[in-house]
């Protein structure tokens, strides 16, 4: 544990600081800092020291030397769309400085021949994905934030998204990675080799270790073809095993063609049409839930037949009781705008309990209605949501204050909620975080919920690489004084 | 480091396995001991002061248990079907004992909804198929040894195989894993989750950690569907140049349908025929070299017209010179039969200059042409073989030593052929080892090629996890007093 640093160590670390990286490489005043110290969701508000903007990966180097020998913990930062407080120290915490990555911004070197694309982290997936394109591959990595959110936080969350279900997560689409360890040494295994069988998989404890063991400064990434036909369907059904059916069928008859498979629950629509009032459902009826599926396929592949064809089929048997197949783009990103209207419609009426669970695939319609038993015995005031990439057994179930419930009141009960939720997980044998990671605010849930092996190999593995607890302290691993 | 043991201490350590495992359970006579001593390709002989052969997980424990206060260090065995000497110890090593895995052998649950298989680590890879395959789904897994190999090994020395390019290696087909560490305690994460992002994922440490941090005993793997149908095509193409163009348009044109891409250079023919003298090209003309394509797809699809769809076209541009679809699953295996046949002629035609190396996909052709160049130059009399897995950059480089050389001498001139190998490799910043692994043939020129910072963390892990290097000591971490 870093000692708590005293105020003219605080003045001299920020000299230190400015003298290597210039002025304008350094943030102190409560101003310049506040765009880095607030979440997407509004919930959180942090505090920092200052928060340093290296160019080059000498200068994240001499921040971590420099921090390092002021005793002051190091923070890294990406886009800062994370959703459990793991990218700035809270308000309330010891001194921390904040490395931000945003301009360490370039493309290293984009190899069709390989399929690989090098770049810094601080790109955002947006730039990465651009990048694949120009190749004529794709970086098939996608999610909601991908305009802001940076490819190094994406390695060191193992983020997730809409096509999981077909190119796995962060960590099956990263062939190499470069990171600035606590002592401020550079580890790199960026060869872009397909096949590597040398020694451990170092690479590996980076991804997902949410910026606790080093600051991921560069990676390579694997890069997919990219699709000559993308075919969008959305379809009614009945009820979550249903669903489920549907999506393992598609896999097998489909060749693992369906590169997205979202649920929607027909209660998410309203949310959606909070942020597009002419938003309309696809299919005639009203279904108890809603499916957006999406097919990729080469140029020799015909698509739209094929999808066409299954979801016949589908209907023929009663799996779907009505499917639209988008005619054009057009129509296809409207599809689209439901899925991520819903989001942005949660965010936009304020607080509300937000979850990222997975269980096993055939879990999933026992895993539902448990919850939404429990919330209508418990919490009947309270509107839950269900939706996600119910494909890989990931879904999102959340729960929206009654209308008027002050934001503090909801906020406290919102624990309580949470709490309930994650013991009904742990039921199933799930996961509390299929895919946002632990930060800061799942901390507590995730240490409890693990055994005493896992827990001490996980602390060894921290200590081992960073032993003075200089890489973002207090998320994922508990700081000790405090929590053990 | 464990001190040498006595002999006193042998004695007693052997009462104590008995004790512990049943007589049955623990070999400790030569004649009982050498099947379990020598390994596929009969170069290397090995030494054991005993096979121990547990039951149960407990059993497991409980021989590492006896051997860590015996100070013996421990050997993990599977199928020991490995090809770089990491599963078992050397002749002349210091004492140590081998923990056969092949009792622990139970399927623990195929689970068709989830698409998961949880079983022991001592079931060979064809069990594993085999329980996939019942499920109606697959593991697609595929290696020349998946009758002897076994999963734990697999998951071990994260084995690739035929299939890696549109499946992953081992790595990538593990959602879960379970394994004793050198303390005796047990770790895992076998909730067979498809998303968990749950702190570090400490399971990719032991997959390719051949057996240096613990001893695998169970796994989750993840099933892919089975394909409905299977085609395969046989070609001949002019240079190895075409044969990566014919990779990278086949890998998009058929949207990653494509499951083998083998490259076999023609003077790799004659050793098939040592194994069946019949065999015949499937083409017309002499090639430089040949592809064996295979295309795996669901019901929806038409593999044969994809297949010949696409192969027509890449006739029409010159890029293959003729080209054959099998018409029957006979003929498919009779095209198979080439592939496996070389591999098996060359072990029967004696040693030979093994490797398993990887390059960047665009450097394949410069890197064979310079190690068949350095062949030319330096070794004349010796026959160069080309063959591999193309569309994952890995190539089988091997080289004949002249027919009547005797062994010992072949031996001696392979090690020097080996150095200069890998020394073309590390020209293109490639890996000496792509799938093999590091074991203990190669662990000389694996930690000479690491860099001070890759190699300093390695051994931290090491450390940390077997503080006393008590699991596979010598195995791909040197031991400090005798290498460093």
């Amino acid at each position: 544990m870093l000692a708590a640093a005293a105020t003219t160590t605080i003045e001299s670390l920020c000299a230190d600081l400015e003298g290597s990286m210039g002025g304008a490489g350094v943030l102190v005043k409560s101003e310049d800092k506040v765009g880095f110290l607030t979440d997407w969701s509004g919930d959180l508000i942090g505090n920092a020291v200052a928060v340093v903007r290296p160019r080059s990966i000498a200068e994240v180097q001499e921040c971590v030397e420099i921090c390092r020998r002021h005793g002051i913990g190091v923070v890294p930062q990406g886009g800062n769309s994370g959703l459990v407080g793991g990218g700035f120290p809270p308000a309330g915490s010891r001194e921390m400085v904040i490395i931000n990555l945003s301009r360490l911004n370039a493309i290293r070197r984009a190899d069709a021949a390989n399929a690989t694309l090098e770049l810094d982290a601080g790109c955002t997936l947006q730039k990465a994905k651009d990048a694949a394109h120009a190749t004529g591959l794709q970086f098939p990595l996608a999610l909601g934030a991908q305009g802001s959110c940076q490819i190094g936080g994406n390695a060191a969350t193992n983020a997730g998204g809409v096509n999981v279900l077909r190119f796995g997560m962060a960590r099956e689409l990263i062939l190499g990675l470069e990171a600035v360890l606590p002592d401020g040494s550079l580890w790199s295994s960026m060869r872009g080799l397909r096949k590597d069988n040398r020694g451990y998989d170092l690479k590996q404890l980076f991804i997902g270790s949410e910026g606790t063991l080093g600051i991921i400064t560069g990676l390579c990434l694997k890069l997919h073809p990219r699709p000559a036909r993308i075919e969008t369907a959305y379809a009614g059904v009945g009820s979550i095993e249903d669903a489920m059916t549907i999506s393992a069928l598609a896999r097998c008859e489909l060749s693992e063609l369906v590169t997205a498979f979202e649920l929607i629950g027909t209660e998410c629509l309203p949310l959606a049409r909070l942020i597009d009032k002419g938003l309309t459902s696809p299919v005639s009826s009203v279904y108890p839930f809603h499916l957006l599926i999406e097919l990729s396929c080469g140029k020799r592949l015909d698509g739209r037949a094929l999808l066409e064809g299954f979801l016949a089929d589908m209907l023929a048997r009663g799996l779907i009781g009505d499917a639209v197949v988008a005619q054009s783009e057009r129509q296809a990103r409207s599809f689209w705008a439901i899925r991520e209207g819903l989001v942005e419609g949660q965010a936009r009426r304020g607080y509300h309990v937000r979850s990222d669970v997975s269980v096993r695939l055939g879990d999933v319609p026992a895993f539902v209605a448990a919850a939404r038993a429990f919330a209508a015995r418990d919490w009947p005031d309270w509107t839950p949501q269900v939706y996600g990439h119910a494909g890989d057994g990931n879904i999102h179930f959340n729960l929206l204050p009654p209308l008027g419930m002050h934001r503090r009141d909801a906020l406290e009960l919102g624990l309580r909620i949470t709490e309930s939720l994650f013991a009904i997980v742990e039921d199933f044998k799930g996961s509390i975080s299929a895919e946002h990671g632990i930060g800061r605010a799942r901390i507590g849930a995730f240490w409890e919920g693990l055994g005493e092996v896992e827990r001490r190999t996980m602390r060894a593995i921290k200590n081992t690489l960073d032993p003075h607890d200089l890489m973002n302290p207090g998320c994922l691993i508990p700081v000790l004084e405090e929590q053990e």
